[in-house]
């Protein structure tokens, strides 16, 4: 993308209204506008963002051999009335009458449809195990919507439903869900921590939130510094293996890590001093293992092999796919701007042009521009007029991990600079070793 | 894909709601499933179908060189009070009220926030053109939903919104519109014809609406034969060439084509009878022009060159892309179920193992499913213990356009048959030719 032609509306001064760096740098690297309390509309970068989250999201889930369908943002009221949660859930449920005056809903979860889904078209136990998820927009009515899209009204979710014949098959699910949560969350840079948790209006006792380590973060975390070493790497799991994610499972909730709603001192105390960790976290993730809590009063049952009807066991499992946007930049920023893992970074790495006009230089960046894109990298390239100063303070600020220099001086010496923004290291090399180096980085991504 | 593993809720009785075909396909081939009246859950087929379609247009709105973002679906009242249509839209439009008794609505389309976001962001005109669209689900709250996503209250459309500096411009962008919506329903396997239109509630006089003919189209269309002879093709196109894309507009609007409500009998008359044709139409997109309709009301300006500030020319330009999976299904079916062009089909082909547990076809069936995904296509494979009757009929009405099949006397033999949906016409050949053959399909495609 060339930016002359591109819609990037950065800001200069930094928004009162955001009192948090991530929503701080998603308004001003022109990333989302609010349109009105906690709803907001993706703009070109931010979308892009967005785009690439979901899409590891998908990858990981399709691996673990999940079935993606997408269900409708709003739901008919009489649904969550045979679950009981229409009365229970409050005034956080967004309550909508149509012209016939039915009442309806902006699903704020899934559960109560997912599983009319499955009483409509599942009958046998031969048809199991069976788990759907959907990747859509939700609604949830907060009183006080803020940090930008970490807290929104309008949020885009990950929510998935596994169905099994009985308890050990859908404890097998919640292990898949969660070796597939840790692949996902390394795939974008994040060190997310599973962590014990309180089950809350979903149901359950078997339950697991994901927690980054963020001093913004929302809930107060304790921890074994043992579990940040772990490191999921590429290492290939068969997902239909109950032993084996079992022992992913085990390694990763075998030190301590709970969430405050959870926390025990005494169980705490027993850590050697020297690894025992607190700190803020932002959750990003849950999976439950809820039993028959649904498929009970719903009426989602199975006829098994001897011919008796079951109801099955299920468990949901989301990722908070719009606020991963907002827990990555916490996670990953300086004071020049957001610092994007190339997992999710909007574009591969961005070309800067020191003197636009000048044909060498121009023509070196076009060149640059097209031998990435054939590489299958997408550049983004800042040909606008602008001073040199102006163009680096916007690349820093939108956070492409990668950055190339081109000016007259190092062209005329068959030299472009290839810059991290994380580490702010720079290195003269050709523009072919350029483009190879990032073939090579982005290959293993 | 093994269909052992999917979930496919194929129905063997035709459901008595369903009123044409291809919501009455929908349902039996377990695409979709109604939750209330007008609003559906994409089932694991039709969200596939529904993503490739969604895939199509974004890639041509980008070879356009059109920008994506995306606005949430709800928005505030005081957003379309501005433009004076929130008094204006009547009962379709879906309104909402939040905890804090604020007035909110579900989008039936965008104009004004994306009014908004421009005003917000935009001041000069030499960030000119812009065209910024998205694909958003939307609701219109229809008073007699029906024929299943052909007229839903829930629907996914993209919208896109061109702003120029002056009428000229604006009418290139809406050129480069038709031109990019005549090669993406081409890519579709469908014939859309633009038809000059009645602008409607968007306003403007200078539209198009795209029709796919089929005797159960909302319109009544009429046309010069001449035009269905007009192809796309794999023509390359410069979306920035003014005249380029005048000239293949004026190849397409040359010949009589209007709807009802524009229909001259006088006009119509001075085409040659044996060309003369009316016919029913669905609507799969509208293009228009509407100049400064919306940016003079919400102050959407920008200063020339000269340093005067003049409202930008807008135009809107939509395709219903949820709407599109019911119009290729009244476009290409047969009595025995979907035939899906090759450009949307959910999987690439069809195995059927004759004999699900022989050696020889499951280990024959195995190698192709491996073949054929190492060639980048995602292939289906029937391994259910059932007769071959029942896997014909279930490829059949699902309508993957190429069927593999596998049998121990051609494994003995050592041949698979290979079977064009739409023809029916099979050809006995070795696995590998078959592999060789659907990639061959597959690459122009």
């Amino acid at each position: 993308m060339r930016l002359s032609r591109y819609f990037l509306p950065v800001l200069k001064e930094n928004p009162s209204e955001a009192q948090i760096v991530s929503h701080r740098y998603m308004l001003r690297a022109g990333m989302i506008k609010q349109q009105a309390a906690g709803i907001y509309s993706w703009l070109p970068l931010g979308f892009k963002v967005l785009k690439r989250i979901e899409q590891i999201v998908h990858e990981e889930q399709i691996r673990a051999g999940h079935i993606p369908l997408l269900m409708p943002t709003l739901q008919p009221a009489d649904l969550w009335r045979e679950s009981g949660r229409y009365d229970d859930y409050g005034e956080e449920m967004l309550r909508i009458t149509d012209r016939h005056k039915r009442d309806m809903l902006y699903g704020p979860t899934n559960e109560e449809m997912i599983t009319d889904i499955f009483r409509s078209h599942v009958s046998s136990y031969k048809d199991l195990p069976l788990t759907l998820y959907h990747i859509q927009w939700k609604f949830r009515d907060e009183i006080r919507p803020r940090f930008g899209v970490m807290r929104g009204r309008e949020f885009l979710m990950k929510d998935g439903y596994n169905f099994d014949l009985d308890y050990e098959s859908a404890i097998h699910a919640y292990n898949r869900h969660m070796v597939s949560y840790l692949r996902t969350y390394e795939r974008m840079g994040l060190q997310a921590i599973p962590m014990r948790a309180a089950s809350g209006p979903i149901g359950g006792d078997n339950t697991h939130e994901f927690l980054v380590l963020a001093s913004t973060g929302e809930s107060e975390v304790f921890y074994d510094a043992a579990i940040t070493d772990l490191k999921f790497g590429d290492r290939v799991v068969n997902y239909d293996d109950r032993a084996e994610c079992e022992a992913i499972v085990k390694e990763w909730t075998a030190p301590y890590a709970r969430t405050d709603e959870t926390h025990d001192e005494a169980v705490f105390g027993q850590i050697p001093e020297e690894r025992r960790r607190s700190s803020r976290g932002i959750e990003v993730g849950q999976i439950f293992y809820f039993g028959t809590k649904y498929s009970e009063p719903m009426g989602a049952n199975v006829v098994t092999a001897d011919g008796s009807r079951v109801p099955v066991h299920m468990g949901s499992h989301g990722i908070g796919v719009s606020r991963l946007l907002g827990a990555i930049i916490e996670a990953s920023h300086d004071d020049k701007g957001i610092i994007w893992p190339e997992g999710v970074t909007p574009f591969h790495a961005g070309i800067v042009n020191l003197k636009q006009g000048d044909s060498s230089t121009d023509l070196a960046c076009e060149a640059l521009y097209r031998d990435l894109s054939a590489r299958g990298l997408e550049p983004l390239y800042d040909d606008r007029d602008e001073r040199a100063g102006a163009k680096f303070a916007t690349m820093d600020l939108i956070g492409l991990p990668w950055r190339i220099t081109v000016g007259p001086r190092g062209i005329s010496a068959g030299k472009v600079e290839l810059t991290n923004r994380r580490t702010g290291e720079s290195e003269e090399m050709s523009s072919g070793a350029a483009v190879d180096r990032l073939a090579q980085i982005y290959a293993g991504i």
